[in-house]
């Protein structure tokens, strides 16, 4: 295992053991709520699955089902590969960890994902009529590092990256919901480690939820996270949509674009959420 | 098996073999270009998942990733249960088919899923800045089943339901694309029956790729699609609406909405697509 001068490297690293098997040790930094966030563990899961393809080391699609909250500490991942192809590689991949008492394992997540070589596509013509979020000046956003104590001891993973949040959309660092169906972001790993299409996988996810913009403060569980990555994202901060179009039946929808500074569309993804139990 | 007054049921008909083990015999009605409809084979998923899960007969989530083209004949479902919640229930599934000489087993599609029961979650209030889309009276859209025999043959699937076109975005049909980055139609079952949860599912990928539309014609496989069912429809024809937003390295995302006849966004899909091969 060689070991990266970037914590996120080390935080997301995996130990070959055979056979599609690996293992990894969960960072405690990624904490938030109840377990550690799915962001975070799909580019553990996204880590696996590239050393298994040789030629393809890119998510083109992954799928993630969340079945128990993932903690602090060792984990177990198993790929299984179902198609290798000549443009794309699909597999299917299990993240694990030991049971309070050792004695047996607990699943974590489920995912499938396709995978490919975002760079064997090329210049091929772009028809975007996607539209880059429009976001204050970097340093006229607000840093969610410097959010209240009790907010940093419920989400320990803001000091794991540079999230500047759109002042208009800050209710998690303000307590004063806009009443918006979106929620938007300069982002950058806190280590300056390049954004990279597995560290796309994690971006995806680290936002608030936009519940939090409509008055329902706290954490809304993923039921199921699809990330489509669609470019290498050019260096530099990147730009972070998510928006809910349809919040019912205690379920809500969240689409989220990232944007490189090359206004590029980097990656799309789309998650249904479970809206937060209301506190009190 | 019960056999049901209705076609569509009975082409995704499934009988237990026990196990979680379930066979099928594919429709070759739903055939289009090299292989069956892709929303076809979910629903066929869809219904064997629903027969494992007591009390959760609703797909919140399906994820499917397409290995091969499916063909017209016996097919094998495996279920195999990842999660059995009190509120939600979640499992993998593959759909395989015998090879051509009969010797072993050929993967078609492998999906992770999410269940629960749509009616529990009751009316609760519903948030919804998504806007149904502009159709056209229903007697002035364009009948898909009316159209050229050049194209019948390559899209079977056309005489299985009722799709109306919005002449508009009909360029399937004219053969004239419009440019626009979106499709749109009126939909029905070609037998009348209504459109329940498991139908949302192959509702979700009927309509003719956007990429015809942007003189793109022909078949554009589906690398992986997710639907989000989110309420039970109404009775009475549904409304679908295709768009993408980024096309480039000749992968597409195509996101669909359906609508209900009480103006109730009753499914969302998304799907990573290949852009068509140019004919000639």
């Amino acid at each position: 295992m060689t070991v990266s001068v970037f914590e996120f490297d080390r935080s997301i690293a995996i130990d070959p053991q055979g056979e599609g098997t690996y293992t990894a040790w969960l960072d405690g930094g990624w904490k938030v709520g109840g377990g550690l966030n799915g962001g975070y563990l799909l580019a553990v899961l996204g880590n696996a699955i590239k050393a298994e393809f040789d030629g393809h080391p890119d998510p083109y699609s992954i799928s993630a089902y969340y079945l128990s909250p993932a903690k602090a500490g060792p984990a177990v991942i198993r790929v299984a590969i179902h198609r290798r192809g000549r443009g794309t590689s699909t597999a299917r991949v299990a993240l694990s960890q030991p049971s309070h008492d050792g004695t047996e394992e607990v699943d974590r997540i489920t995912a499938l994902a396709t995978f490919g070589d975002l760079a064997s596509l090329g210049d091929q013509p772009v028809l975007e009529t996607a539209k880059p979020p429009l976001l204050p000046a970097y340093d006229q956003c607000l840093l969610s590092s410097e959010a209240p104590t009790a907010l940093k001891e419920f989400v320990p993973m803001l000091d794991r990256f540079a999230m500047r949040l759109d002042p208009a959309t800050s209710a998690v660092l303000t307590g004063r919901p806009s009443g918006l169906p979106y929620v938007q972001a300069w982002f950058e790993l806190a280590d300056g480690r390049p954004i990279d299409p597995i560290a796309l996988l994690c971006v995806a996810d680290t936002l608030p939820p936009v519940t939090t913009e409509l008055g329902q403060p706290g954490w809304a569980p993923t039921v199921e996270l699809t990330v489509h990555v669609r470019a290498i994202p050019a260096l530099g901060p990147v730009r972070v949509r998510h928006e809910t179009q349809n919040l019912s039946g205690r379920l809500f929808e969240e689409d989220c674009e990232v944007w490189d500074s090359a206004d590029r569309l980097v990656a799309r993804s789309r998650q249904l959420a479970i809206t937060p139990r209301r506190a009190g």
